[in-house]
């Protein structure tokens, strides 16, 4: 599997990753209405970068890596990642977050945030701690999940050192 | 002391409050030369509300208000609060929340979430919690201090009800 930076090639197979997800709306705090303009725009945005993982079978997943606040708050890093639809499972998300704190250390950062991973995403929360992620923060009730109703959604926190 | 929508003729009033904090960079996790534009794209962006409390001296402090997320998170609001210099102390900035909760509880928010409160701005934490908010996350080194180093930065979050 081949991790490289996204060119607007790739929009398709990005939103074709992104779609499902956002529909379904139970990960993200997105509309689950959102157009594709509008997640591409989000995922791409040009303050940031965005890579795809490349299988054989063509893109399997899709990541950002962006500042997660400015000025002072500028060498926190934070990522998003999506897997394709019927990828999960192999190791594809755990690949593309190697990937990105490597390239966020290269790229200065000196810690990672991920603002929002909803508290009944299990396998995400589990593998982020296995990445060295902690839990630094619980929100209550702050993800109106649409077959649970209010669950909690978590801060994650890591540091990264050279 | 009246608080009231912002217009475009409050811009540079805004921006005279805005300009020291920035410029200051102690609190507030934006680029400490940020241009006049950007703040006050930032501070009155066209997706939230943006207040202004006057006194007889005029604009005294300001406060925005919008959704902290989007699809399943946007029933969380977020604001931010300044008060001018020389007006510190004096309520302004408990008025202005008091506004800010009772607005967001009209507009039918059901929390308000601060993502980023410098652990070192002991009175804006002592003023959140006196208003109800909690420390609910703490994001170690996250805020790049410019007399300090890098200090932690907390979220604070309460549930509004009605």
């Amino acid at each position: 599997m081949e991790i490289r930076l996204a060119t607007a090639a790739d929009d398709d197979a990005i939103w074709a990753i992104l779609e499902p997800t956002i529909r379904a709306g139970e990960t993200y705090a997105l509309p689950r209405a959102m157009t594709r303009d509008a997640a591409l725009a989000w995922w791409r945005a040009p303050d940031g970068e965005s890579y795809v993982a490349v299988d054989d079978a063509g893109v399997v997943g899709t990541y950002y890596l962006r500042a997660n606040q400015l000025g002072g708050g500028a060498h926190v890093a934070n990522c998003g990642y999506m897997t394709a639809t019927g990828w999960t499972g192999r190791g594809v998300a755990r690949a593309m977050c190697t990937h990105s704190l490597d390239r966020a250390r290269d790229r200065g950062f000196r810690a990672m945030q991920f603002n929002f991973v909803v508290s009944t995403n299990d396998r995400a929360i589990r593998l982020w701690e296995s990445m060295g992620f902690a839990i630094v923060g619980r929100l209550p009730g702050a993800f109106a999940h649409p077959g649970l109703g209010d669950v909690d959604a978590v801060v994650m926190y890591r540091a990264l050192t050279r």
